[in-house]
Formats: C-alpha cells, structure tokens, sequence
C-alpha cells in the first residue's frame, strides 16, 4: 500500500483549474452538500466555469437539463447552457460548435446510455469535446448512463441476480474517453457484480470500474483515480487472470474466471490506471 | 492455472464411499436432475445410505423434513429420518444419538441460521456429529441456512443494496465445521457480494466463500473444494490485502479494502483450500 504523504493543497487564486473526468455512479447528491456535482463545477472553473449540459440520455431532456442548470447556476458558474441534442445533426451545430469551443465543462446525464451514444459518438461535436478533454482543457462529467460510455467498452444493458454469465450483459462501443475501463454503475446497489464480470470475461485486458451511487471515480490527467462521495468504487482487474472458460460455454452457461484481482476503495482513496495500484486515503481534499 | 489432467473414476462397488462436506447456496434443484442432492446422497453411501435430516433452522421443520426425506427415500437410501429437533435438550436424546452414530450422511435444510445454531451448537449430538464429519466417517450437507452455519465465524444476517460497511453485516458464530471459510449463500442471486466483503473486513484471515443458488461448494477431506451445479462459486481471498480503513472509521462508512484476490468457479472447477489455487474443469464426474 502507497500512501501519499504530501499533497499540495490546489491555490485556485493563482493557478488555473485542474481539469478532470469526473465519472459518477448515478443518484448523486442533488440536495444538501452536492459534493460531486460541487467537484465538477470546481474542476470546470468554479465562479469562471463555462458549463455546457448534455441531457440526451434522458427521455426528459428539458426537465433534467434544467435541473442540472440550475444546480450549477446556484453554485456560481458564469455561463450554464443545455445542448438539447435530439437528432444528430445536431452536432454539427454551429451554435452548439462555438459553445463548446468556449466552455470549461461538459456534463452529461443520465438516461439511456445507447440512446447517448446513438447520438453523439463520431459527431464533430463530440469528437471535438473528446479532443478538448485529452488536452486538459475541458473538465468532463458524466453520471449513471452519461458515466457509462467513458470506456471503449461500453455496458448497453443487461440484467442482475444470476451467476455470471455472457448472456446476462448487453455491450456495445462506448464514447471511448477513457478507453481502458469497462464502468458499471449503481453498482452494490444494483447487484452489477455478476454483470460487469461477465463483461470482463470476453475483455479482461480492460479494467472493470464499479461505481455505487452518489460515488465518483475522477480521474486526474497523470492517470491517477480518486475516490469523492458517499460510496465505494470496485476495481475488478483481470489481467493476470490465469483461467477463464468463456470461450468454450455457450452465453448462458455459469462463467469460470480465476485469479481476478479486486479491490474496493472509498472516499479519498487513490488507484493508479497505468501502475495498477491502490494508493490509501489522503488526507488533503480532493478539489 | 493447474489442471487435472486424470482422475480415477470412483467404483463405489469395490471400495467405501468418499465422504464429503456439501456446501449449497440454496434453492437446489429437487424436481429434475436433482444433480446437488443426488451427490450428497451418493456421497453418503447412495442404496447403502443411512440419512439423518435436520431440520431445525426452519420454522417449519414437519414439512421441510418430509420433502427432503421423500426426496432421499426415492433415490434408494437404506434410512432416511428426520430429527425434528426444536429444544436444545433434544441434543441428549438417546434415539437421536443412537442414529447418528449408525449414520452415513447428515443434512441439514434452510431456515434461519442463528435458530439453527441456537438449537445446535454445543449440544453432544453436534459435537458426535462433527467429529464423524472430521473422521470422515459421514458426509455432511447444508442447503441456505445449513450451510451458514460451516464457518467458525458466520454471517447471521444483514442488507443489501449498499456500498460494503460494517453495519451491513451481522456476524454470530457458526458450527465450525470448516472454520477457515466465512459462507455466503444465494449469492449473486440476492446481492451479497457487498455482505460478504464486510463480514471479511473484520475477518481477513478467512476465506469468503459465495455461492449460487442450485450450486455446491463440495469439500473433500483433503482440502480440495469442486463446484457442483448450475451457478458458481465465488471465492474472496483477502490474506494479500494490502490496506483497510476499516479500523478507523464508523461502523456505516464505506470500507476500503485493498488487493483482494478474487476468484470465479463453475462446475467442475476446484479450489485447494491450503495451496490457495485454482484448478479448472475436471473431466471425470464428481461422484
């Protein structure tokens, strides 16, 4: 176990926002301390911050996209606008185009992560929020649906209260933000262990990310994870994985997948994606 | 990963029946293949089988008794009885202890665990029926309830739909039967992934054993564990963990567990319970 025994406390005064992917397990705190939607306003810039709104998950787009405005609005960011994509031509907008060069955050909502991905993936619009993002310009936040399409891999759907199996997960190509992780969402709460193991068995060289409600994974351009919120994010790591059958079963069949490496973190915990390693709470806050 | 590349096929005409230690997640099949049952009945001596039920963890313990006796009785065993016990006197019972000591194979069904013990543990006829086990003189099974209890340390009870924490676990202490392994049963079918590492965060030294409804976690008297039925076996090993919180903080916060070594098994694999390796598939039958 590392532990981080110094970290310098960001001086918001003087240097410019770190930007951040903040990747959220859905059913966040809306209400009292906000303290993942907080985090991503601050990552985006605070009292400067540029918002932009992506609510095209949702089957209520309106409503959802106005509720997330008003939240940051409250908290004091600039500019908030809703980028009401219902259609994909719509990213080639110019207005949405030029908003998106201006602003210093994306956050998308949650909904249908297949009805999102049909819309944005390989539109000018995204690709240039994807660039903008990989160039630490932009922060961007994605919650329950809008946190599932950060991997290469995408979880569509599936079901739960089975014994892992492929039949049991529904997948598709993600957004690809953060390529080499699989995320599930809502994850203790909604018995996805079953599910995001039988997505790794047929990927098991991609990180399984399960993340719990009102729980963030923010990843940091250095590619370090930390944990902000209320519960736990599961890291499922099969990469050393010295046996699986998943290639001679047929889908429904129960899957074998020995030696995964799994390990649970929780608020202020650290895991580094490209050294595969946990580090233990810190103790400085994490805006 | 090892595998078994010969096994010799078990002749119960030349030689005495194997015993076993039957672990089962619950909700078995009693209606078709009957494959769990089947085992543990044949693994308790099949025509030459003398069954002793127990009972006991549930609250209706006539008619349980019967469906389990009916069940064994049309398999061919050579006895079968039901020991209805509901007082912990009943473990001095003279025609209790005159059966177990003439048994093969002792089961005991579903209920409520903590009942179970209560009535249970301690009494003399526990303590014969553990050393025959040990001996391996009889084999042993447990289905749901009856299979909580194998653990020195038992799950009594909990939650589920919440991110891993203490509070979401109650532990009591269980019949010891393999008192390495902490059990859970209905395992991915009811979400207890998040239970079963929370009664680990206090007990790192035991292994979690999670199992699926109509799957067996069979233990042979040399230490090897082989999955039978439709699910599978989920196996926490935390004896690497290289961090937990769970000192530091309240019963109801998240807990951090670091560097856990998780490993899935379906039918036929094996596990060896000292070496702590996986052995995938066998070829030849389990019985």
């Amino acid at each position: 176990m590392l532990q981080l025994e110094t970290q310098s406390q960001p001086s918001p005064m003087s240097q410019p926002t770190t930007t951040a992917i903040l990747v959220i397990g859905g059913a966040e705190d809306k209400v009292h301390g906000k303290e993942i939607l907080h985090t991503f306003w601050f990552r985006s810039g605070g009292t400067n911050a540029t918002i932009a709104i992506i609510p095209s998950a949702s089957r209520e787009p309106v409503l959802i996209g106005e509720r997330y405005q008003s939240i940051f609005e409250e908290m004091g960011a600039k500019y908030v606008k809703v980028l009401d994509i219902r259609d994909r031509d719509q990213g080639n907008d110019p207005y949405f185009k030029e908003y998106v060069e201006e602003c210093t955050g994306v956050f998308m909502t949650g909904g249908d992560q297949l009805r999102l991905c049909g819309l944005l993936a390989d539109t000018p619009l995204m690709e240039r929020i994807r660039q903008r993002v990989q160039l630490g310009e932009i922060s961007l936040g994605g919650t329950s649906a809008g946190s599932a399409v950060m991997g290469h891999h995408m979880i569509a759907g599936g079901s739960s209260g089975e014994s892992p199996n492929r039949a049991l997960v529904d997948m598709a190509m993600g957004l690809g933000i953060i390529p080499e992780i699989i995320v599930d969402q809502h994850f203790h709460n909604r018995n996805r262990m079953s599910r995001l193991l039988s997505a790794l068995s047929t990927h098991p060289e991609r990180l399984g990310i399960g993340i719990d409600e009102d729980t963030c994974a923010l990843f940091e351009r250095d590619g370090l994870m930390r944990i902000v919120g209320k519960g736990t994010v599961t890291i499922v790591d099969g990469r050393d994985m010295s046996y699986t059958n998943q290639a001679d079963i047929s889908a429904t069949e129960p899957l074998s997948l020995h030696n995964l490496r799994v390990n649970i973190l929780s608020h202020g915990d650290c895991y580094h994606l490209h050294q595969h390693q946990c580090i233990a709470k810190i103790s400085s806050p994490v805006q």
